[in-house]
C-alpha cells in the first residue's frame, strides 16, 4: 500500500525514483531517474504531477544535476547548478511549488560557506531530502487543521488528485479528508473525474479504495446536481499557486466548481502548503496557465475519441478569484478573507521569524 | 454527409432505420429493427438518442406493433398498441418527448372512425411518418427564431448533442447554431465534451464538421475558464423536459453550465420544441432523472479507466431551475421570463388553436 510504505518521489541508488502515475490504477510501477534532464521530462508528461511532489522530485533533480556535474570547483558546479536549474524550472509552468523547490536549492548552495565539490554535493542531497521529509510534516499539519472544518458527518466534493501522490506523501485537500477520516468522521467523498486527465476516476479513487474511504466517482459537471438534491457539506482542493490576494491556480474545473458551490452556499475550501503562495503576483490573472496538448482531450487511454480533423482546447488549470474561496488551509492555519489581508500578515511572520 | 442526406430515424422496408450512434464518430453504420421490442432497446441502449430522435422512434415503433400485430379487428389491435406503448415509454424516462410521441399515436389511433385493421396500420405509419417530417419542419423554424439571437460574430458554448443526430434532422441547439452559421455570421463553438457518454467530443464535433462550423472541443468543466479568458457571447443547450415554470432537465452538466453562465453574465439558452414542454409538471424537481450504469462513467471505448472496486453515480440529466434560463427558443418563438407566464399563454393559444 503506496499510501504508508512508499513515498510517491524519493531517492535510492542515485537515483530520484518516482511512482508513475501514468500507470495507475492499471500497475503500479517505480520510475527511476538517473539525470536531472530526465527528471524534468517525467515533470513535463506527467510521470509525477500535483505541486508539492513536482517540487520534491525537482528538489531531489537539482541533487542529481550536483551529481552528474564534473566540476572540481565551487563555482563550476554553481553553473552547473544554474542550468539545471532553468531545465526544470521550464518543465511546468504553473505549479510555483517547482520553482520555488529549485530556489530553495540554489539558496542552500549560496547560503553556505563550503568550497569542497563532494561535501556540497552532500549537502545538495541532504537539503533535498530534507524538504521531501519536511512536505510530509507540512501536509500532517494541513491535514489536522484542515480536518477541524469537517463536520462529524460529510459529504465532501473533491476535485483531481491532491493526495499521497500529488505530494511526497500523505497529501493536501486529499490529506484534510484522511484526517479527519482518521479521527473517526464519517465521510462520503464525490470524486470529480477530473477531465481530460482523469486524475481523480484514476489516482483519488485508488488512493481512496486502499484507504478505507467511502466514494463515488462523478462527472465534473454532476456537482450541480449532487450539491442541489443531496446534502454537500463542503468542497475542498488543492492548489498550484496562490497569488498575494488568495486567487488560486488549480486543476481546470476547480473555478467551475467554485461557482456552483457559491451558487449552493457550500463551503469551498482550498488546502496547500506555504510553498504554494507566490506573494510576487498580485493576482491571480497574472498566473501562467499551462496549455497541454489537444490529444489529452480527443484520446483517452490511447483511444481517439473526436473524429479526424476536429480540434481540441486544454487549458490544464485554471484561476480562482478569491471570493469564490472560504478559506485557505495551510501548515500554519486556517486563513480567511480578506486573503490580501490574512497572506500578507502570515508571510510577515513568517519573514520576521527567518529573520 | 447525413446532414442533408441521411435522416438519424426513418421508415424502410417495414423497418425502423436508425442512425447507430454508439458507433460514430468511428463509423457510420444504420442500425434496422424489425420489431418495436427492439426500438425499445434501441432508445434504451442509446443507438438512437436526444430527446426529438427518441420521440420520432417511438412513433414508427408504435407503427412497427401494429404491423406486428395479428390483430383481426380495431379493439385487439388497441389492446396491441397499448402494450406496445408501455413498453416504448419505459424505455427511458427523462426525455418527455417519446411518450409524447407514443400518445400521439394513440390519440391518433383513438380519433380515427378507421375499423379495418390493413388501414388502421397504414394510418399509424402515415402519422409516425408526419411526425417525423414535422420535426424537420420544427427545427427550423426553431432555427430561424433562435438565429435571431446570435450576433454577426459570435463564440457559443453548446452542450452535448443537438443536431441532426438528436433529432429527426436539422436539430434544435445546434440547429439555431446552423441557421445562423447558413446567414453568413461568424461563429465559432466550443463544443462541451460532455461527459460521460461524450456525446460532444464524438457527435456535435463531427456534424460542425461536416457542416464547416468552426468549433473546438472543450472539457466541461473549462467553460469558466473560456467565459473569463475570452468572449464568450451565449450558451444554448437543447431539452429533455421542460416544466410548466420553465426549470429544464437536460444532460447532466447543463445546469453547471448555467450556473457558470450566470455568473458571467453570458446570456443561457434552450432550444427545444413545443413536444419537449411537460404543463402536466408544475416544477423541474417533479421530473425523474435517469441514473444510468456506473460503467459509463468508468469505462471509456470499453477500457476500464477506475480502478477495480471502484464505485461511480451516473445521473443522465439535472435540471436548470428558471432563473438561470434567459429565453427558451420553441417553434413558436422565444418564450421570454417569467415562464410560468409565457409558457402558459402559448399553451392555452395552442390549446385554442386545436379546438
Amino acid at each position: 500500500m503506496i499510501a504508508s510504505e512508499t513515498r510517491t518521489v524519493f531517492w535510492e541508488d542515485n537515483q530520484v525514483c518516482l511512482i508513475d502515475q501514468r500507470k495507475l490504477p492499471e500497475s503500479f510501477e517505480i520510475a527511476r531517474h538517473q539525470t536531472y534532464q530526465q527528471v524534468a521530462e517525467a515533470i513535463r508528461t506527467m510521470v509525477v504531477r500535483g505541486a508539492p511532489a513536482i517540487g520534491a522530485a525537482a528538489a531531489f533533480g537539482m541533487a542529481l544535476a550536483a551529481q552528474q556535474s564534473a566540476a572540481q570547483d565551487r563555482q563550476a558546479l554553481y553553473t552547473d547548478l544554474l542550468q539545471a536549474a532553468e531545465t526544470l524550472r521550464k518543465a511546468r509552468p504553473t505549479a510555483v511549488n517547482l520553482s520555488w523547490a529549485v530556489a530553495q536549492m540554489l539558496s542552500y548552495f549560496e547560503r553556505t560557506d563550503e568550497q569542497d565539490v563532494v561535501r556540497l554535493r552532500q549537502g545538495l542531497l541532504a537539503h533535498a531530502q530534507k524538504i521531501a521529509d519536511e512536505d510530509v510534516l507540512i501536509n500532517k499539519r494541513i491535514g489536522e487543521h484542515g480536518a477541524a472544518l469537517v463536520p462529524e458527518q460529510a459529504t465532501i466534493i473533491h476535485h483531481c488528485n491532491t493526495g499521497s501522490l500529488a505530494t511526497v506523501g500523505w497529501g493536501t485537500a486529499l490529506g484534510v479528508i484522511r484526517s479527519a477520516h482518521a479521527q473517526g468522521k464519517r465521510l462520503h467523498v464525490l470524486v470529480d473525474e477530473t477531465r481530460p486527465r482523469l486524475q481523480g476516476a484514476k489516482l483519488t479513487s485508488w488512493e481512496l479504495l486502499q484507504l478505507g474511504i467511502p466514494h463515488t466517482i462523478i462527472a465534473d459537471s454532476a456537482s450541480g446536481y449532487f450539491m442541489r438534491r443531496h446534502k454537500v457539506d463542503l468542497c475542498i482542493v488543492g492548489a498550484d499557486r496562490v497569488a498575494a490576494n488568495g486567487d488560486v491556480a488549480n486543476k481546470i474545473g476547480t473555478y467551475n466548481l467554485a461557482i456552483v458551490a457559491h451558487a449552493h452556499g457550500v463551503p469551498f475550501y482550498v488546502a496547500a502548503p506555504w510553498s504554494t503562495v507566490d506573494m510576487s503576483l498580485a493576482h491571480g490573472d497574472l498566473i501562467e496557465i499551462e496549455e497541454r496538448s489537444a490529444d489529452e482531450v480527443m484520446y483517452i487511454n490511447g483511444v481517439r475519441i473526436a473524429p479526424n480533423g476536429a480540434q481540441a482546447a486544454n487549458p490544464a488549470f485554471d484561476v480562482t478569484p478569491n471570493e469564490y474561496i472560504s478559506g485557505i488551509i495551510t501548515e500554519y492555519g486556517v486563513l480567511r478573507p480578506p486573503f490580501a489581508e490574512s497572506l500578507r500578515i502570515l508571510a510577515e511572520r513568517l519573514q520576521e521569524r527567518m529573520s
